[in-house]
């Protein structure tokens, strides 16, 4: 059994990399902060026996030697990095709690037939690069390294500089580091089990996602000076976006539609905005539907702005599908769940994960565990030290079952 | 008669202190680029024997003595600060028109009865420190020199810190400086008098103005986890409240209103937004319907952000009543104009201007020019060689004019 007050301990000694006075984590990734909690996690891993290798897009692997070690490993992985107001919990308790699993087998000798080992994912929450879970994409194949190398931060600082700068640059090809299957222990960021007073979410896949940036183009003009009938307002073009991508959402339930960033220009007081930048996510688990939502997103586009004589570009820049997890892991995750007394259910994921896209090159599943409120994305994310403990529980056991079978 | 090539020479020479890509300015008040206009405009001025002295909050007056230097002066006044995305024109054609009046009457050895000075107003723009035309608000007694020294810029840097940094903060009490009239020559920032091919504006006034400063508070949360129905969107609070303000705007005409910045938190793209901070300015010639905008704006925040479960807050941050400028000044413009030989027409300013702050303590009016497609607070704003000429001469005339009388 894992130890669920060292678990809780260092989920908050960790939580002081990039926390903030809300009681969140400011941990963008590739920043100074990401560079601590990874100087981190390497120590302690190092201190268990393990051996840790970085390859070349700042992915870590740190394996514990099994009785086999002609087999490939079993891997348990999530990320460090945070959201610019997160929470304490979202990807951070997939590896603190796998590390708590790994501490647990360390502690009680507890020998694998394989290797067992955790990864660190880097840049699961594209907040600060986009897309989102870049680096996993780049270990499957989705994204080539040059592709991540170049993403820019809104400031326009590569990928690849800030990687290099933290010192996390490793020179091991991504993908070629190989494991047999991957369980990502996360916290669920929905509602659903606190509502069912569920322990347990047995994942069985993740619905489809894209993402969109869009420019709108009119005409900087005093606001005092120019009168209504003869501006070219790119704000009021996008507030009228902003207003259509909702109504895409809340037509298409449980479908979901968002704007979340939105950067005006110049953003002064007396002049009418001439540039407006902003992102779109669509989310759908049925790709024919989501496929539905962006015909109806880009109509609105083309029937609002050339009325108001703005101009607009607009690029699809990610475009996730859905994914089916495997079921002979599912079933590890529900032996496991059920041998430590558990009540579960099976969901599908509404948010994206590393595990989505390790799917294509390994059998993988999720196991989740409950928010208060379903709250995520936000300082206030709170996730109890009971299911904490939980979820790192049922973690080690699927491990543990799949290492056995 | 002003030497039309010699004033252009000037704009286009300091136009490079902070020239942009596209052919603007962007040079905000108290910026370094302002402080290497001010020292380059206290040399021009130096150079024709005037002497510059600048006040508490950093406006600076250069005089030329009269033959009878117990009168008070006869003040040109505009302003050398400019938008983020300004023009070559707003406020230093003003600026440069009475530069070159000056030159005039200094190498034509020219003597007016009263001294003539120039008056560079710091801060008319209000886009880095709001409200706009705070120094000669506070010149006029409308705002404390403290009021003034305690504005932030948005990234919080004080008015006062910025003001020292660039060593333009002089020991004279603001207002103490006194002058018996000002003309203030400016752009006209709009359509008309190109529209009706009017060389001259003949400005009796200045419309009211309010800005108001409004966060929305809703709830960060996940895009892809968090259902439409449980969303507290504080973007899509603030999108609709740009439409409510441009209707509002629309219903008003000839008033205006206008959502110029907008802050988004925490602005990552797979968050549904937080809080948001955005700014109202409202505008029209009659102060009873200004009023009535501004019950309607306010009763679009109540009727539309609570029932969307947000919470808000609202603040008038700047309220300035419609102005009318004095009618012997008036006189002498139209006199300068006639002279001159130009075509003009009378008019009600759509932007603010210093005028209007000092029109409550000196007889004060404006001279307007043509500005190319009624475009201002942008990079491409345009006011061609004669235009800016005609301005200047007018300027001049209208001083020699009130000089004797
Ligand atoms: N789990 C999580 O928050 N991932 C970020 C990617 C996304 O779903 O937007
Ligand atoms: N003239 C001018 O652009 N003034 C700025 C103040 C305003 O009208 O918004």
């Amino acid at each position: 059994n894992i130890n669920p007050q060292r678990l809780w301990d260092s989920l908050m000694e960790t939580a002081k990399f990039g926390g903030t006075v809300k009681g969140g984590i400011k941990r963008l990734t590739l920043s100074d902060e990401d560079k601590k909690v990874r100087d981190w996690f390497k120590a302690q891993c190092e201190a268990l026996g393990c051996t840790v290798t970085v390859d070349e897009v700042g992915n870590m692997f740190a394996v514990r030697p099994g009785r086999n070690n002609e087999l490939p490993p079993i891997a348990m992985g999530s990320h460090l990095d945070t959201q610019p107001t997160g929470g304490k919990f979202d990807g951070v308790l997939g590896v603190l709690g796998a590390l708590e699993a790994m501490r647990t087998m360390h502690e009680q000798g507890y020998e694998t037939n394989a290797p067992v080992e955790i990864v660190n994912w880097t840049n699961e929450e594209g907040s600060r690069y986009a897309p989102a879970m870049l680096a996993s994409g780049v270990f499957a194949g989705v994204f080539t390294p040059q592709y991540a190398y170049e993403r820019t931060d809104r400031d326009g600082v590569t990928f690849l500089d800030e990687l290099e700068r933290i010192g996390y640059r490793g020179v091991e090809k991504a993908g070629a580091h190989k494991f047999q299957a991957m369980f990502e222990l996360h916290i669920e960021q929905g509602p659903i089990l606190e509502d069912e007073k569920k322990m347990i979410g047995v994942v069985t896949g993740v619905q489809g996602m894209r993402w969109y940036e869009v420019t709108v183009t009119g005409q900087d003009a005093h606001t005092g000076a120019t009168p209504m009938y003869l501006r070219k307002n790119a704000l009021l073009g996008a507030a009228r976006i902003i207003e259509a991508v909702d109504a895409v959402g809340q037509k298409h339930q449980p479908g979901v539609a968002t704007v979340g960033l939105i950067e005006n220009k110049p953003n002064s007081r007396n002049v009418v905005p001439g540039e407006v930048f902003f992102t779109i996510d669509l989310r759908h688990p049925d790709e024919e539907v989501l496929e539905v939502m962006e015909k109806e997103f880009r109509a609105a586009l083309e029937d609002i702005l050339p009325a108001m004589k703005l101009i607009y570009d607009e690029k699809r820049i990610w475009n996730s599908p859905a994914v089916k997890f495997a079921p002979e892991l599912i079933e590890c995750v529900e032996h496991g769940a059920e041998k430590a007394g558990f009540a579960m259910r099976k969901m599908v994921s509404g948010a994206g994960h590393d595990a989505a896209y390790i799917a294509r090159v390994a059998p993988t599943t999720m196991i989740f565990v409950p928010c208060e409120g379903g709250l995520s994305h936000n300082e206030g994310e709170s996730t109890s030290f009971d299911e904490c403990a939980a979820g790192a529980q049922v973690l080690l056991n699927a491990v543990i079952e799949h290492d056995r079978r």
